[in-house]
């Protein structure tokens, strides 16, 4: 599917199917708002599916969108570039914490090369959908022509509608990009207004003189390129990553099936601020995973207006947060559909 | 086994494995730290277990207390006693909260009469444990004897004994009684020493008057009986509840077996003060499920220095967070026995 086609397909959330999972939380045996922020969660996934009760969100696909960052440049990470293609190889072999934490919830996992750096030896589970070989350094150019954002955002879009077609009901966002917490402060900046200093974070634990330089440069990228959040492609092509691209994609493809995605850290969360930002009605279908350790992930949600399930002080991204919230996510579901009213189960109401 | 049998079985954590633990984290594929809480949980898991990695905690199996409360007779609720044993009805036919959520994690649920009013008509996961008919009324009255809170603390000992021994390798606590929050609250202002206003909540959601009528009644049990925290059995047999009895053997079983147990909400964690205050190595047992929305959880889990897992504002009790926590725990303990090494892996360090 084009960018077009999906973004025509995103519409708003159906108010009459939230209207009865309110009133079906009301009735169920258990005293009213006891499940706390699960009862609002199953009554916005009535709304995405357009029924009460919703279909269960499994099974479950996560997929981890890779890519590299000629960011990497200006020293904003200790990590050498080649650790992106290695992790990628270590997601094929299974041992990552997103391969330990997708077996744990049942989930099925697959690696999408969209922009890493050196060619990739293929696996059961890697798609090769390589855009180009990392990205422009932003600090300098644009990261990406507009032409190879919307590539990325299309290679997102199309990983999303083979995972619904092959029978996923919930989709779940993972990342690799050794650097990219680097863009994704950048797109949270330019979409949210936010300064660079309360957007970005320290990542996979850099020292406080890599921090400071990566403010800078995200500073200086905004200063360089004057994003302008009206036009997202183009603030995306800027200042933004080939993995963030897909991942913004592979959202607004999981709102254009009505199928909810589960958005992990703060690489997913700048790409659903994008997602927000060519379709607002897509955020019906986001559900965040977990607040991240980064601060850029927070100001991101809050701008989204969603509330994160977890709050474990992860931070390191690959979709883990967001597999981790799986169980949370079929649970709220699960109540609408398996739970007896008072009057089924002869419990006397207050 | 009796109480005694059992405290002298309850050890303190085996330091080497929790060390173990600590050096195997920092050489996993993935930054130092980013996996937040779950690693300080991994380890503390190892030390229970006395090995890393630790066994996984699955098969899980829930066991719900239930139990009824003279002090109903206060006024501290607006749901009718019966309510008890309808709901034990409910966890039977497998139409509550608690059943949606084992059956979504996979845990077995078994329920446990150690003190209903009402005899109950029996079920295949229906246990027959009962102490007696539902406790005096502790604003008046010693709410047990300590013949009776010992007798439900060996109840718990039992099931957890008999749960272990069927191959489950984690317990969940779960609970049932109408008016529990009471007891609950009168247990951890008297394990703890904190103001009856600020460990009593609303329970499954009082108005004003019943509010302050429920802070007053605990105000009254503590002055009438001033209950002496160095005699736990004491304590608990004179502003306890039946069901918090058994959950403090039930958790003191888990800990003898070097078991993890999963602490539920307010009423679990009243009982784990309890167990902590027989056996303070008991606490190397309890994991932390959720913070529930009643703010004598917190008060508690502060007492115990343990950090809860979830934080969804939910207060249902039933198991339903410590339901919800397990594929996290077992998440944890997954990373310590699947993820690569950076040495195996091939992946290059910083």
């Amino acid at each position: 599917m084009t960018l077009e086609t999906t973004l025509a397909a995103i519409g708003p959330a159906d108010g009459e199917a939230m209207a009865a999972a309110r009133d079906l939380q009301s009735r169920l045996t258990k005293p009213a708002g006891s499940l706390g922020t699960l009862e609002e969660l199953s009554v916005r996934l009535s709304g995405l599916a357009g029924t009460c009760p919703p279909p269960m969100p499994e099974p479950a696909a996560v997929a981890v969108f890779a890519g590299d960052h000629g960011v990497h440049a200006q020293g904003v990470t200790p990590w050498p570039q080649e650790v992106t293609a290695q992790m990628v190889a270590n997601f094929v072999a299974g041992g990552a914490v997103i391969n330990a934490f997708a077996r744990q919830v049942g989930a099925s996992l697959m690696v999408v090369d969209v922009g890493v750096a050196i060619p990739l030896h293929g696996g059961d589970n890697l798609v090769d959908a390589n855009v180009r070989r990392g990205t422009r350094d932003l600090a300098v150019t644009a990261a990406m022509t507009e032409e190879e954002a919307r590539a990325a955002v299309e290679a997102g879009i199309s990983v999303a509608g083979a995972l619904v077609e092959g029978g996923a009901k919930c989709l779940l966002t993972g990342d690799m990009g050794i650097a990219n917490t680097t863009p994704a402060a950048a797109l949270i900046a330019a979409f949210t207004g936010a300064e660079p200093a309360a957007v970005t974070g320290r990542g996979t634990g850099v020292d406080d003189d890599t921090y400071a330089r990566k403010i800078d440069v995200v500073s200086r990228a905004l200063a360089l390129h004057r994003p302008d959040p009206s036009r997202p492609l183009a603030t995306l092509a800027a200042v933004g990553g080939l993995e963030h691209a897909a991942l913004a994609g592979f959202i607004l493809g999981a709102a254009a099936h009505r199928v909810p995605v589960i958005v992990d850290g703060v690489i997913a969360a700048s790409a659903a601020v994008v997602a927000a930002a060519l379709a607002p009605d897509a955020v019906a279908a986001m559900v965040a995973g977990h607040r991240s350790a980064e601060p850029g992930a927070s100001v991101a949600l809050g701008h989204l207006g969603l509330t994160p399930l977890l709050d474990l002080g992860m931070r390191l991204g690959e979709g883990t947060g967001a597999a981790l919230a799986l169980p949370l996510v079929a649970g709220a579901v699960r109540v609408l559909r398996e739970v007896a009213t008072f009057d089924a189960a002869g419990v006397s109401e207050k």
